[in-house]
């Protein structure tokens, strides 16, 4: 069992940072409903008692950071004064502490503020384990027996779809040829799509030249927004289809701008253009709705994907029971951290849903990429499971993912690949931080709001 | 059209309190997952150039309040300086872009802390309009055109259930006998039942003697807590039955303790003693296992009743679709405020589900009467619609619901009967407020922690 010795483990202190960057300049990460983003993060380091340093974060798109700030630093009483040592060892019941306090559950339970909240708190908890073991969090992962990584996981709520005793036995199932699949991640890690060539806010020009671009660094598989106006997308599409081919494949993804039967009409006017997912044609919590929609577009040979803002593993759940989901894709930052996530994979595998995360954000593909990989190590060696790649943010991170041919290499150092530049906080966080100082004194943004001081 | 004059109503200010009562100190209020709740509300009162108010709130248990307040505080940024005359003629509009920020939508959207948030203020604004008409809320959804009252709702991921078209034909069609119906709502009200009997850490003697005193008041629905313990919970229920006699009526609420078919178990256990729902029976984001914990309770005579925590309109679709839900229990603090709830009853209305609201924590007995009593009103008159009922915490309130032989009396007085005594947030406001400073001080309570000093 990796459960570490207690001597030095106490959890001393709990740091939560504002830390935002000015991307909706630029209209990277632009969509039909994020038409400004400045993709932030709430930044936590905790602390133990010997000096040692865990780090997590949950990702965010500006205004809204100091909200999950200030829950993160409601709580850290769940936290502080605990020995880590004693939360891996009972992780399952740590995770049920924190995100169902008897009084606290009432402002979620388990979505939206509160669990971005507790995400932060565990991502930087699994960041410090994997240090501790000296190991990239995804090696401490496929490592792991299956009795010790089913342990990490509260399995209520989805006992319908798989018990603690199935998940065991279906990674023993899973064992055979591990070592051979952990070489191969070494060697060669593991594919991904990009979703650089088709933000909302970007020219047909500079369409055109990134397909050009990403198709000389090897990507097959290529991500548009679509969903505000159909002239727009149709012409859009059919510019990322003409520069990519027929042999490559492009998805396109609405962000929740539509309503069931308009995303049905919507999909069907670019049917011709062969997409192999719409992604997030409607509301992230409309199940019933997904699966209506998947069902009105399988003879067009197009499948649903979601995920990305899915609450929890009991969504996620549903999704996959109802057939509303062909593409699962989880989030590394949203859901309740590593231990939620783990859920969602098993269920995923029992189902036989395709995983596919979701990246692009602060930090996202520097976690993800770790989940990924303990996948196709431990649980779903069917097909290599591509992951969403988007070049931005990652020159923050002391181990930020590496991309070579369009695949994801293996992380080496331990971690979760979480940790960020001091430079960076100090120029980032949000509102002192002196980059953003500077833009305020310069006009480039507004003042900050009287609550967004409130965690400064 | 009700729409106001815009003179004077320019919006001045927004101010925000934590209130908190402790509650936990006698056990009021505690159930299978929340063993200690102090009720509490994150408590709003917009104000406008020309001195009029308008107050508003959203109940809490807590901790965690603390972040409900400044989410509210962020999203005061959508709000102040507009005229409250140009909100209410595009009600839907102004609804859509305080929910939907193209920034804060992440850490929604629609879900948790920011939707909790937006109905605070959301029902502040309510409650101005109803003041600035110089009536009760209720009296002013009915007097509403069914165009006019369908215009402060917004239909985005609905339109699969139900259109604007179809809901204003759907209130024309309800026309008919409206204004008997608001007399005999003005001379009867509308009944409710008591929840009071049946809290988690109330002891047995207490239970008994709690029956026989609402039985004398008239009371004939006695809802218990269950789902802790297989047999304290029969033997509570079996006290209760015995207390109330068989022509009365038992409810069980489990507060989500239990998995899907944990839930099943549990309540066939249950079923001779012949309860008419089990509320909330296992996570309140689970449609499907709803559906399936309805379908096999159904030959057992046993419905299945959730709602309080509903996350939204495209949540309480999905259980009105699926049969998951054969009571709908919205609560008039939880979802995006009146407009969202009024789109709840339209759908309830359609898919011919009785809508029976939560109620019973801080003001949400006040509020929900005038959605209900609006229901019968315009909406659904072929039942009379119980609502809970609860007898705490409205000494706080100005016009506190009225309650006579089992029955919620119409509320006389304009708007929407949240506005709370001065003394009140005075002794109770959280952490500096007198009687919590006192608790402090007697070591009652502990201190308050560093974040619950924030917005303080």
């Amino acid at each position: 069992m990796p459960v570490p010795d207690r001597k030095g483990l106490k959890i001393v202190a709990i740091d939560v940072k504002d830390v935002r960057f000015p991307t909706s300049l630029e209209g990277h990460g632009s969509d039909a409903l994020h038409t400004d983003p400045n993709y932030s993060c709430a930044y936590v380091t905790t602390r133990t008692e010997d000096g040692r340093q865990g780090f997590g974060l949950t990702f965010t798109c500006g205004r809204g950071t100091e909200v999950v700030v200030l829950a993160i630093r409601s709580m850290k009483r769940f936290v502080l004064g605990k020995n880590a040592a004693d939360i891996y060892a009972d992780f399952a019941g740590f995770w049920r502490a924190l995100t169902n306090d008897s009084q606290m559950r009432w402002i979620g339970p388990e979505k939206g503020v509160a669990h971005l909240a507790a995400a932060g708190i565990l991502n930087s908890l699994w960041d410090l384990w994997a240090r501790i073991e000296n190991k990239p969090l995804w090696r401490l992962l496929a490592d792991m027996e299956p009795e010790e990584l089913v342990s990490t996981i509260d399995f209520r709520y989805i006992t319908d779809v798989i018990t603690k005793d199935e998940a065991v036995q279906l990674l023993k199932d899973k064992r055979a040829g591990k070592e051979a699949r952990i070489k191969q991640l070494t060697e060669n890690g593991i594919a991904c799509y990009t979703t650089q060539v088709g933000w909302m806010g970007y020219s047909d020009k500079m369409v055109k030249e990134l397909c050009n671009k990403y198709l000389k660094l090897g990507f097959t598989h290529f991500k548009v927004k679509v969903g505000t106006s159909i002239e727009d997308d149709l012409r859009r599409c059919n510019l990322v289809r003409e520069a990519i081919g027929d042999k490559n494949t492009l998805m396109v993804d609405a962000n929740q701008a539509w309503s069931v039967n308009e995303a049905i009409d919507w999909m069907i006017k670019l049917a011709p253009l062969k997409p192999m997912w719409i992604e997030e044609p409607t509301s992230p919590d409309d199940v019933l709705g997904h699966a209506a929609i998947s069902k009105a577009l399988k003879p067009y040979g197009i499948g649903v994907a979601t995920g990305e803002m899915c609450a929890n593993r009991v969504m996620f759940k549903q999704f996959l029971q109802s057939g509303g989901m062909q593409y699962c894709q989880i989030d590394s930052a949203r859901i309740g951290g590593v231990n939620e996530i783990l859920s969602v994979y098993l269920m995923a595998e029992k189902l036989k849903v395709e995983v596919v995360p979701h990246a692009g954000g602060v930090g996202l593909c520097e976690m993800v990429q770790h989940l990924q990989m303990w996948n196709y190590a431990s649980v779903c060696y069917d097909t290599m499971g591509l992951i969403e790649y988007v070049d931005q943010q990652h020159e923050h991170f002391f181990d930020p993912c590496v991309v070579k041919n369009a695949r994801y290499m293996a992380p080496k150092k331990p971690g979760y690949s979480t940790e960020m530049f001091p430079e960076t906080i100090e120029k980032f966080k949000y509102p002192d931080g002196s980059e953003w100082q500077r833009m305020f004194k310069e006009g480039i943004f507004p003042s900050p709001d009287e609550a967004e001081l409130v965690n400064s």
